[in-house]
């Protein structure tokens, strides 16, 4: 792990997406068009070519279900319970309602919003069960008020999903789960099977063929986002302790060898001891080459003059996660301009918005904060535009907006006003 | 323009979205590459190439303004600046403001809202000029709070930019404004040159190389939307006036031979009435031609068998602009799940809405109201949530949320909690 001292030039410190290769591009588009032409039957020859699982029927049944439940220990489940109505709370001061209001003349204006039909959530398989992306997906979605709610996962090969997968969305309620993942998974609910019905939004995170397939299906679906490596960034003063700012930093690096962890502060002294706690508890860790590899390649430790360069450095990389390990960290929360989620102080590890505090840990990542939003109840709602307009009102204005549409040049939008104010008009 | 007695089966009325052709692909990824390699001097070529103009500076200057100024008439900057008014007016009441709240054992959870930094709004050149779309994207923008909002918009062959697309610009106070058009014109936008920095954020509509552009550099920077062919969908009762109705299908079907007019009623007698006013009205438009060749490709008539059966089929086509002329059109609001804008009563004529009313005019298109909103200030605003846990609130829950991290496999998570837990520990 790399200290770096910053000058001047911040701008370099990003990293660019990865928008695949040409042959994965290629073969994201092949199973897209195998699903929507062979439907089912592709769905399952590829979950056997991908995923070695022989299936009979892609729904999760009941029994796999009750069968999960006996599997997770009990006090992990009243936990998952806990987590999700903090989820459920916080999620809950969201919800906006529709409004409207009047104008003198009689005109009503107004924005009415409504959840959206059915949205489907991709829970990635691989080495890491998450059962808190379910919570994290379908809690804001049921908040919204979204009727019908679909989770995909691809299956191990003997066709099994998680237990803690399955529990957690029992205990949401939700039974329509179907053993399928990658860009197929995608393609089957943007399009819809025989057994699949289509729906209007995916959600959720995978590897760069589920998001290279996302990105393809966007307009015809919507999307939540492209997700990218996921980032830790750590804003600390000479306060903060160098064993939990390193411990912070290899949870994220745990994730996956592309995560990214990243110190910031003003105190070369931190910074050192920080590396060297990052060093001596990595070895320990049972995902140690996962997470080497991560510090190795995108660990990084910057040092700047004071605070407030800090700050600027953390507004460059408009990190996922940011912790602020400082004296007062309330007192920089405006300083802050970008970041998914900002932990504040030193008892707001990361794991606590991980599973547990409440606000979503889908995040905007790879500095997509610059312009993207943590999941939240907006995501599963749309809004519509209303207008009334009186009589009265399109009397006062109805000339100025046929003036208007043909300065632009379209004739036939001023003639549609004018047939209303025609003399003689009912 | 066919009359169809809708009986079941509804969802085969949705059109699918155009993707382009490989050709197409191909051409927009060479143009990306073009940009992102030799910056001004590609964007240079490009727009010789494609719009016939030469030009020394893709930068407005100050004397092209002062120009545009003077060739518009007086009433007219008049109605643009009460149009502008009254979008101001409906989107500053989108705007939402941060919120944190505390829990009894001294957390504290919330929601930090901010703007974007910077935009770039894409004005589409062409047969028409479009200053409505300057203040439909501008003025939320600068409701949101954004400091930086560029203009692109393609010249004609003498380098020009239309005097109202200028002089909207202007009276809003935007002077960044490049004469570049075109996938050009987003690559620079999503990257950068060293005339036009780049933005976090790319609004507007264009062609299918714009879309196809926005597509591909979409995880780069945020996009606002794919946009497809627009339409309206006209719901009528017998009490509608077929004169009214026809000139608001073809005020959509004047805007591109794609665009599509489609009216829904329960009443045979006013379809017939409205596909001959539609006939009679057609023959003396200004742009017969393309409003001929919309109704004729996507110009359609549904006939159901009651009002509440038209519903369901607006539910299905999901408009993007629906108009209800109706006996008490509020009283179906609650109906309507999907639609851009809803127009209630005869006074609602949909250019009411393209100019002056105050909601936005950038819509969902080609049935995306299913999931997506008109532009609001939301799109240029994000949110961080923001996590302050006590030590209380850790010891409390801090067993917990290590177990949970146990359960989806994630050591390093759980240390970092344990790592504040320790006895001892300060």
């Amino acid at each position: 792990m790399k200290i770096t001292k910053i000058q001047e030039n911040l701008l370099s410190l990003q990293r660019s997406i990865d928008s695949g290769t040409a042959e994965q591009r290629e073969a994201v588009r092949n199973i897209i068009e195998a699903v929507r032409k062979d439907g089912d039957t592709a769905l399952k020859k590829l979950t056997e070519k991908f995923d070695g699982a022989v299936l009979d029927s892609l729904l999760v049944s009941p029994e796999e279900i009750e069968e999960a439940y006996s599997l997770l220990q009990p006090d992990l489940l009243e936990t998952i319970r806990e987590a999700a109505q903090n989820i459920r709370d916080f999620h809950s001061r969201q919800k906006r309602e529709s409004w409207y209001y009047e104008r003198p003349d009689g005109t009503m204006l107004g924005q009415k919003v409504t959840p959206l039909d059915s949205v489907g959530v991709y829970v990635p398989g691989g080495t890491a069960a998450y059962p808190s992306s379910v919570l994290m997906n379908v809690i804001p979605a049921q908040t919204a008020g979204v009727e019908r709610i679909v989770i995909v996962s691809p299956p191990d090969s003997n066709g099994k999903l998680p237990a803690g997968v399955l529990a957690a969305a029992a205990e949401l309620g939700i039974t329509e789960i179907y053993k399928v993942g990658g860009a197929q998974a995608v393609a089957a609910l943007a399009y819809g099977t025989a057994s699949i019905k289509k729906t209007d939004k995916i959600m959720g995170p995978g590897n760069i063929y589920v998001a290279l397939a996302k990105r393809e299906v966007f307009g015809t679906v919507d999307i939540d986002m492209i997700a990218g490596p996921s980032e830790i960034v750590v804003l600390a003063d000479e306060t903060a302790f160098p064993n939990e700012a390193a411990a912070d930093l290899l949870s994220q690096a745990e994730h996956d060898a592309n995560s990214s962890s990243i110190l910031v502060t003003p105190s070369l002294e931190l910074a050192e001891k920080v590396r060297d706690e990052v060093l001596r508890q990595l070895e320990t860790l049972p995902r140690k080459e996962i997470a080497q590899k991560s510090i190795e390649n995108h660990g990084h430790i910057y040092v700047a003059e004071t605070f407030e360069k800090c700050i600027e450095v953390v507004n460059v990389l408009a990190p996922e996660h940011l912790e602020i390990l400082a004296d007062n960290p309330e007192g920089w929360l405006d300083a802050i301009k970008h970041a998914g989620a900002i932990f504040l102080g030193r008892y707001s590890s990361e794991p606590v918005g991980d599973y547990f505090a409440g606000p979503n840990h889908v995040l905007p990542t790879n500095g997509t904060a610059r312009f993207s939003s943590p999941l939240t109840v907006d995501d599963f709602m749309k809004k519509s535009s209303v207008i009334s307009y009186s009589r009265q009102a399109l009397e006062n204005n109805g000339a100025k907006i046929a003036a208007f549409a043909r300065l632009e040049g379209l004739e036939a939008h001023a003639r549609a006003i004018e047939e209303r104010l025609k003399e003689g008009g009912k």
